[in-house]
C-alpha cells in the first residue's frame, strides 16, 4: 500500500467526452487534502445515473465538466486521511456518499431533509473543497463525479461524504446502498410512508423500481402493482413482492385510467422510478383523488412534467425524493444492518459482477435493459 | 311562511347563458323530497367561483348545464324538511354546503380525505338525488349549483350538504364559511400544517388569500410574504397578519427569485390562491427545496401547470386543497365558534352589503378587484 502522503497510481474508466464509450487509463490519485479521506474503491454499481450523464448530458441533464471519472455507488476500504479527520482510519470500511451529511448544519438537524449542502457547489462542479479534483492523467485534471468517482480504484472524497459501516458486511452488495437500492426503498418507506394494507404502483422496474416494490412490500402494502414496458422484469418484480405486473403497452387506454379500473379509483401510492415527465404525469393522475401521494424517484434535471391542476385540487400530493430521503451518514448504517438481518435485499439486484476493464459492458447491459445492476470490482484482476 | 309541502314562489338570481349577468326573476322552489331540507336563505357572499362557472364557461371551468342559480356561500334558516330527514327541523340556523359529508362512507371515515361523494355525481350535474332540481321558472327547470344555489330567496339541499350552527352566530357573517374563508384558512392551518416560526408566502390577496393569511398567522407563523399585482389589496393583507407586501410587477427578476432572495432560499409554504397555473409554478418554485410545501388553492378545472421536475426531486412538496381540507358537517361549527370567540376574523372580509337585485354589482365589484366580498342578503327589501 502506498504512503498516506504519495500520490497512488491506479486504474480509472475515464469519460473523455460525452456519449463515447469510457476508456480505462492509469490515472493518478493525489493525497487527501484537510478534512478529506482516501478510499481504496472495492465494489461498485452501475447507476442509470452514470450512464444519464454520460449519454443525454445537456439533454435531459445538465452538462457536468469533462473528463470525468464517473460512478457513485460503491464501498470501499480507508487507505489514508488527511490532516482534521478525525471519525476515520485506515482500515475502515465505507461507504462514499453523493449526498453529504455533515451533522452541524440547519438542515442535518431538521426532519424535513436530508440536503446537507456541505461541499454540494464544489462537488457538484466536478471538485474538492479546494477547487480542484484529486485525480488527474499525466497532469491534466479529470473531473470527479458528485464527489465521489468510484469507477476508479482509489478516489479521495470529503470526510462528510462518507460513512464508516460494518466490517461483516459484504462490500460487494452494500455498495448499492450508496445509491439506487436507498433511492427506492426510501421512497417507498421514508418519503412516501407507504402505510399497511394501502394499493401502490410502481412505475419502471430497473434497480430503483424493484427497490421501491422491496419497500412497499416490507411497509406491508396489500397490493403492489409492477409497471414496465419490458415484460422481462416481471419475475424479479414479483421475487421482490409485486402482486401484479402490467405492461402498458397491452393497453389502449392511458395507463391511470387502467390502475383506476384495477384499484376502484385509484392507487394510495404511486412511485415513479423511471425518469420520464410523460410518466410523471401518469403516476400522479393514477393515485386516488382522496389523499393518494405520487412519489416522483425517477431521476431528470432539465424537463418538466404537465400537472393536471384539478387533479392535485381535490386532494393529491406530489412529492420528491432524493436519496430516498434517508440522512445519509446516519441512516445507511441502519440500512446495511437490515441487509445484514436479511430485512432487506440486496444480493438480488446483481444480475452482472464484471472488472473494471468490462465496464462498457456493464453500461451496454443497463442501457439495453438486460442488467438490474452490475457490479465492477475494482480490485479484480 | 309557506307549508312545507307547498311549492314557494320567491326571487332568485337566474344565469340564463354564460357570459350574461343574472336576471332576478319569480321562481318555484319545489318542497323538499325525501333527506332533503328546504332552507330559507338569509345571506350568502359572492365568491370567484360563481363567477368563474358564469364568465369562464368552457375556458377555464368545465360546463355546467343552464339555467342555472349560482350561489354557494351561504346561511339561512330550515324551513321544512322532506321524509326521513332526522336532523333538521324547522327554524334551525344551517349552513348549506357544497362538500358533502355523510359521515358513514369510507372517505368520512378516512383521516386522508375530506372528499365525501354523497350525491356528488349530481349535484355536480346541477340536479337532486332524483335527477331533477327543485327550482323552476314557469315550468322549466333551472339547474342548482354544487347542490346549493344561494342566489335564491329558499333553496332545496340534500341533507348531507347541510350543517346546523349556533343560533347566536350572525348569519350575514358566517355565510363565509361555506366556502372562501374556510378555504383559504384550512389550505394553511389543515392542509398545509403551517408551523409556528416558520416563512410563508401567500399568492393572491382575494378572500382566500387574506384568509391565508390569517391561517399563516394563527399558526404562529413569523413571517408572512403577501403577494398580489393589486397594491390595493396590501392595506387589507396587514390587517390580517401579512408583515410584508410584494408586487410582482415591481420586479423585473421571476417572483421565486425575489422570494428567494427575501428569504434566504425560499420560503417553508407557498399557498397560491389565484387559480393560474403560472403562478402555481411560482409558488412551488418559490418554497424552499429543504421540505418547503407548496399548496394550491386556487380553482381552475381544466388547466395544467409546468412543474420542474428537478424543483420536486430534491424534497419539495406539492399539494391541493379542496374545501381547505375540512370534514364540512362536523368542521364547519367549529369555525363558527372559533369566529365566535374571536379567534378567525369574517366581519373584515365584507366590504360591500347588497340586496340580490344588485347581485351583477356585487359581480363587477368582484371581477374589477374592487371588492373582497359583497353579501348579498337575500330577505332584504
Amino acid at each position: 500500500m502506498a504512503m498516506a502522503d504519495q500520490v497512488i497510481r491506479c486504474k480509472a474508466a475515464v469519460a473523455w467526452e460525452p456519449r463515447s464509450p469510457l476508456t480505462v487509463e492509469e490515472v493518478d490519485v493525489a493525497p487527501p487534502k484537510a478534512h478529506e479521506v482516501r478510499v481504496q474503491v472495492v465494489s461498485s454499481g452501475v447507476c442509470h445515473t452514470d450512464v444519464e450523464y454520460l449519454y443525454e448530458a445537456e439533454t435531459g441533464m445538465s452538462f457536468r465538466p469533462f473528463p470525468l471519472v464517473l460512478g457513485h455507488e460503491s464501498a470501499g476500504i480507508v487507505e489514508s486521511v488527511g490532516p482534521g479527520v478525525t471519525k476515520f482510519s485506515p482500515g475502515d470500511h465505507v461507504i462514499p456518499l453523493f449526498l453529504p451529511y455533515c451533522g452541524e448544519c440547519e438542515r442535518c438537524r431538521s426532519v424535513k431533509t436530508n440536503l446537507c449542502r456541505k461541499n454540494w457547489a464544489n462537488t457538484q462542479a466536478g471538485v474538492l473543497a479546494d477547487g480542484t479534483s484529486r485525480i488527474s492523467f499525466k497532469g491534466k485534471q479529470i473531473y470527479q463525479f458528485l464527489g465521489v468517482s468510484s469507477f476508479c480504484q482509489y478516489t479521495v472524497v470529503p470526510e462528510t461524504s462518507l460513512v464508516k459501516i460494518r466490517r461483516d458486511a459484504p462490500l460487494d452488495k452494500v455498495c448499492l446502498l450508496g445509491c439506487g437500492v436507498s433511492t427506492g426503498y426510501g421512497a417507498a418507506v421514508k418519503t412516501g410512508k407507504v402505510e399497511e394494507g394501502s394499493t401502490c404502483a410502481v412505475f419502471g422496474l430497473g434497480a430503483v423500481g424493484l427497490t421501491a416494490v422491496m419497500g412497499c412490500k416490507a411497509a406491508k402494502a396489500k397490493r403492489i402493482i409492477g409497471v414496465d414496458i419490458n415484460p422481462d422484469k416481471f419475475e424479479k418484480a414479483r421475487l421482490f413482492g409485486a402482486t401484479d405486473c402490467i405492461n402498458p403497452t397491452d393497453h389502449r387506454e392511458p395507463l391511470h385510467e387502467v390502475l383506476a379500473e384495477m384499484t376502484c379509483g385509484g392507487v394510495d401510492y404511486a412511485l415513479e422510478c423511471v425518469g420520464s415527465p410523460t410518466v410523471m404525469s401518469e403516476a400522479l393522475e393514477s393515485t386516488t383523488e382522496d389523499g393518494g401521494t405520487c412519489v416522483i424517484a425517477g431521476w431528470t434535471e432539465k424537463e418538466k412534467m404537465d400537472v393536471h391542476v384539478l387533479k392535485i385540487l381535490m386532494g393529491r400530493t406530489l412529492k420528491g425524493t432524493y436519496f430516498g430521503g434517508w440522512k445519509s451518514v446516519v441512516e445507511v448504517p441502519q440500512l446495511v444492518d437490515e441487509y445484514m438481518n436479511q430485512k432487506l435485499k440486496l444480493d438480488e439486484f446483481i444480475t452482472h459482477n464484471l472488472p473494471l476493464d468490462q465496464i462498457n459492458a456493464a453500461f451496454d447491459l443497463l442501457r439495453n435493459g438486460k442488467s438490474i445492476r452490475t457490479v465492477i470490482g475494482l480490485q479484480d484482476p
